[in-house]
């Protein structure tokens, strides 16, 4: 494809995505197809000649679209809001379009020097001292591993240079709540720690981590001859945006040498509002943190911010140096290969650059001041009616929810809400999330699409009062 | 930004990429610019109000272009080809336009079965039996992890699942070779084994390992109460695509229990020609196998294919399955969170979908063997010049190579070495990679720029003659 091709097929391609999403809500919010259909419809190998553009784009309408998820609906109250606001998308297609890779600084010295600014910009932005260091990462997950590896290596002073985990005769703990992300214990199994040393620490009625558990489970742990490592708070968890104490956790982690990693993946976008910092009080004697600027803040996915305090550790435990990738600029410069997992990396700043940009700190803030205040509306209207229930606080854009009719209990409760909101979802009208909360199956409404206003929250609460009736 | 916004600020972009890609050959090649002097350009904080789109692409031409490596430059000879072609980055276009994010199946059903049938397609491309699963993950470097977690699981059957790397009583080893790319030994390091139980085999005089020393290294740490547990080999080494036999040394292996993960990452695109999988055969006979459809191939980064030969082992080691990602279609569909680290994805299939419907098959090994021949004419060239010469075999698209005057040796020579490979680059006119081989400095050249022609190669030779010269 010449780049005049390219330009006639990229209008083209901008106009379809324009009308998609000037037309996602007049599409069904969760995908109406079923398993295999999709596949069913490709070609089982590949073609010998080129097709024409014609033909690959005409397969988006005909394939694609019907297998996709409305993601920016205006009623999608799933997972969490992914805005991928089109300025983000804009800042993602100059970075595709360069086509540049960032493998050491002098492989494109702007895809650095822009990142390192852009990360700055949002640490000021989420009120976080000059302490801390950041870089972008792809996902949570990637950067929960990358803490949780980092801890280990403190913990075992550099296990890794000598015979690993496998020569450590103490065992190192890591100290989570069952209200942490599954990728904690993801992290915390690949990163060999093992489940046998993985603690599931208590929590209150708020669903948030208690210090004083914490404290007695790592006094125990070192009692017994065990080294207590890490512990992973979280601001914001993933069922009912719950928040773990960062502040008491501080002063355990801080007496007992444990490396505090905090898991803001999706309410840390709210802390760029002064109002809801004192939900991390304490953050600032965290060694780690994630925020998922790809949730509700509205970068497209994948930008995770992961910021450090002591980026020299970082590095030590992540760096190699072949003679390859070694350049004259080396020592004056930052190489961010060292920073991660990944040697390679796109210019991911660009899609973060271009939404602060565009929207100015200003716009971000009030969108995401409206969807605090739909949620706080929708909380009260639930907690007004009877036989509804609110199960958790919602101190964010999230409300847990559960309608239990007279006399139904246990696992017909379950059934029932399974029911209800499996019928709004398939009904395409309204897409929610379905999640267990002390042991039992309730609904997730997480607001805060860029697209919804009070209307689409009125609306849903009507959906969900009339799909008792269908 | 509005729709409406996004379709007049994207024609622009879309012509402003368009006009950037039709100019490559008038740039320099290597970024021109001094650390510091981008970051210096942007603002210390974030704006508080939009800024208008005019100033934002204002930037780009101003600030981020001059610091940009042109990677699609005709004479990019450095590291290896990115060739990011622009049908695969129209596809990239729609995938963050789409801003979908796959989770479960269910959050896009067409993400998911897309990428099933394209890692198929890919698979039959590769030649490589029905035998082989795909999945698209971000890098080689990550890839290579999960291969080793994966082999630290099957050989310690299943200890993250007990008291993890921590209670092993006998340690695992790994083996790779000196010429193995430098995330083997990252990810060695990472997975928890320690650097005590790296092993580097030795090579033969073509850079490739020696199957027998391998197999004598696994012996004597059996012996010593070790246990072998994985070996990594090349097709295709970063420093000079030495080829590790893979047929014998699928045969150790086997014989001592060994996972084989085999690392194509660049050379592997070469196999989509018939007559070049000689160089990998024995590839049946691995567990594991990477190839980065981002270089010589042409899909836009980050696109790297990741083949298995045992998915349930892969689920096994990377699966979570938290209430809030479970759907009525699991057990019915793929979930690829649970085929690697990441738990969210973008629709990364696409890129790949374009790049091979839009050159088809023929037109992918066209352009291949065209690269293959280019090199093989310089290898002929330098091979007849007095005082230059080439350092290893060719059997694709790197030439590695020195330029000896006579009495010039150690130090010296290398001095000599990155100094007109310096001045090539700091030039404009041409990008190579120097790198170290057998302890001394040389350098690599990597032909395979989807505009590199037989003349830019041609022009190379005679620059890198008359920098001697200057």
């Amino acid at each position: 494809m010449t780049p005049d091709e390219f330009r006639a097929a990229g209008h083209r391609l901008i106009d379809w995505i324009a009308d998609y999403r000037a037309g996602v809500a007049s599409r069904p919010v969760m995908a109406q197809t079923q398993p295999g259909a999709i596949k069913a419809q490709l070609p089982a190998s590949p073609p010998r000649s080129p097709e024409s553009f014609d033909t690959i784009i005409g397969d988006l309408d005909r394939i694609v679209l019907p297998g996709i998820t409305t993601w920016q609906h205006p009623q999608f109250f799933g997972y969490f809001p992914s805005n991928a606001l089109l300025s983000s998308v804009l800042g993602d297609y100059v970075s595709s379009g360069l086509g540049v890779i960032g493998l050491a600084w002098q492989s494109s010295p702007a895809l650095t020097e822009v990142e390192e600014v852009v990360t700055d910009w949002m640490r000021q932005m989420l009120g976080l001292s000059g302490a801390w260091s950041g870089v972008i990462n792809d996902t949570a997950s990637t950067s929960t591993l990358v803490a949780l590896l980092c801890a280990r290596e403190r913990a075992s002073n550099y296990s890794l240079g000598r015979g690993g985990l496998q020569e450590e005769s103490q065992p190192l703990i890591v100290y989570a709540s069952a209200h942490s992300h599954s990728s904690v214990e993801k992290a915390a199994l690949l990163a060999g720690f093992g489940k046998a040393h993985v603690r599931i620490v208590p929590h209150d009625a708020s669903f948030a981590m208690r210090p004083e558990a914490l404290e007695a489970m790592v006094m125990e742990d070192a009692r017994s001859g065990r080294r207590p490592c890490a512990v992973v708070a979280t601001t914001g968890t993933t069922t009912s945006t719950a928040l773990d104490p960062l502040d008491a956790l501080a002063r355990v982690a801080k007496a007992h040498h444990l490396w505090l990693h905090v898991d803001a993946a999706m309410a840390g976008s709210a802390m760029i509002l002064p109002e809801c910092r004192w939900m991390w009080e304490g953050v600032e004697h965290a060694d780690s943190l994630i925020v998922n600027a790809h949730k509700w803040l509205g970068a497209v996915f994948d930008t995770t911010l992961y910021f450090v305090r002591d980026p020299e550790h970082l590095v030590r435990v992540m760096s190699t140096n072949p003679s390859y990738l070694q350049t004259a600029a080396d020592g004056r410069v930052k190489n961010y290969r060292d920073w991660g997992l990944p040697l390679g990396r796109r210019f991911r700043a660009l899609k973060l650059w271009f939404l602060i940009r565009e929207q100015g700190v200003d716009g971000l803030q009030a969108r995401l001041r409206r969807d605090i205040a739909n949620a706080k509306w929708l909380e009260e209207q639930i907690a007004a009616t009877p036989a509804w229930r609110v199960l958790a606080p919602v101190p964010l854009q999230t409300v847990c929810v559960r309608h239990e009719p007279a006399a139904v209990t246990g696992d017909a409760l379950d059934a029932h809400t399974l029911d209800w909101c499996g019928r709004l979802n398939q009904s395409g009208e309204v897409y929610l999330t379905p999640a267990v909360l002390d042991g039992r199956w309730m609904v997730r409404i997480s607001i805060g699409s860029e697209l919804t206003e009070r209307e689409h929250v009125a609306n849903l609460w009507r959906l969900m009062r009339d799909a008792l009736d269908s």
